[in-house]
């Protein structure tokens, strides 16, 4: 039932985007009852969290950049996030993770999905980040990442002020400035691909 | 009309927090017909930005944090930021602000609200940058400012990272640090790039 109705939200998704449909019609889509669904995730919200997590997951298997520097690899991502966001529903996610925090909010529990969501980004990333170290870069955690690098984009993209702001590889060079390591040698900034 | 439900819209939020009531109750209290709120302002979500417009124009009046410098300045609105975000609904405001613009996308216009809130916004954190300039400090602009101040805070509170994340003056000092290196005091034509 899971795989059905996964594949059910993938489908749609493709076709409609993240807001384009209803629980019901992911119920039709995959054969299953509608309160099926509703008994499983809670909301549609909280499924399209699941999925967003599968697929964050799968980016694993088909990898982010890997231009041979971290700026590199940074630069082309966040050109693919820009261009990700800035597509209609491209912050349905931000909207369902919301969604989500406002209703265990009100719960007074934990936000599991939130959490698995933020992990799974952290896999992605990781390995840029594990790559740049492997180089003796000293890459910035992933905290910095979302602080400097998603955040922005995201609000960029909400509030609509992203044409008036800083070009994006400013976004990066900042990120890369906030490494929590202590440069030693400073004359390392030659290391742009 | 429009007065009566302002009103109602803001106390119905202190009561209960800006996702606690729906246009019904708005109509109620205000004494108006609730189908004069969605012809006039189209989504419960269009209303609360309006409202959170004028929010934003009174904080003009009771003044933003003036501690004597930028800095100072700075971390006192970060730190308020902060416990605002925290609260029940805390991001009620960022989801209404999704909403509207996922609304205005599916219409292909424009999003006015969003815009004037951001003007609303700009008008608050301008009397810092003013004071700032002022007293001599080359201070961020305001894309910097919500790049690198409000939209992390805003996405540590949506995905709950913030306690991993650095303190809230490394966010400070990075946005202080986005200033544009402009001392002349003149010809200062503030550039983007």
């Amino acid at each position: 039932v899971g795989q059905a109705v996964h594949e059910a939200v993938r489908s749609l998704m493709e076709e409609r985007g993240p807001g384009g449909f209803t629980g019901r019609e992911v119920a039709e889509r995959a054969g299953v009852n509608e309160a099926t669904i509703y008994r499983r995730w809670g909301s549609l919200d909280n499924l399209l969290l699941d999925v967003a997590v599968n697929v964050e997951r799968l980016n694993e298997n088909s990898p982010m950049p890997d231009t041979g520097s971290l700026r590199g690899d940074l630069n082309a991502w966040a050109m693919s996030i820009a261009e990700e966001v800035a597509r209609p529903d491209g912050l349905e996610l931000l909207r369902a993770v919301l969604a989500a925090r406002a209703a265990t909010d009100a719960r007074g529990d934990r936000a599991p999905r939130i959490l698995a969501l933020l992990e799974a980004r952290a896999d992605s990333i990781g390995g840029v980040l594990a790559r740049a170290e492997a180089r003796g870069e000293s890459p910035p955690d992933l905290f910095t990442v979302l602080d400097r690098l998603i955040a922005p984009l995201y609000l960029r993209e909400a509030f609509g002020y992203g044409e008036m702001a800083q070009p994006l590889d400013v976004l990066v060079d900042n990120t890369i400035a906030g490494t929590p390591r202590i440069h030693t040698d400073t004359d390392a900034d030659t290391e742009n691909g």
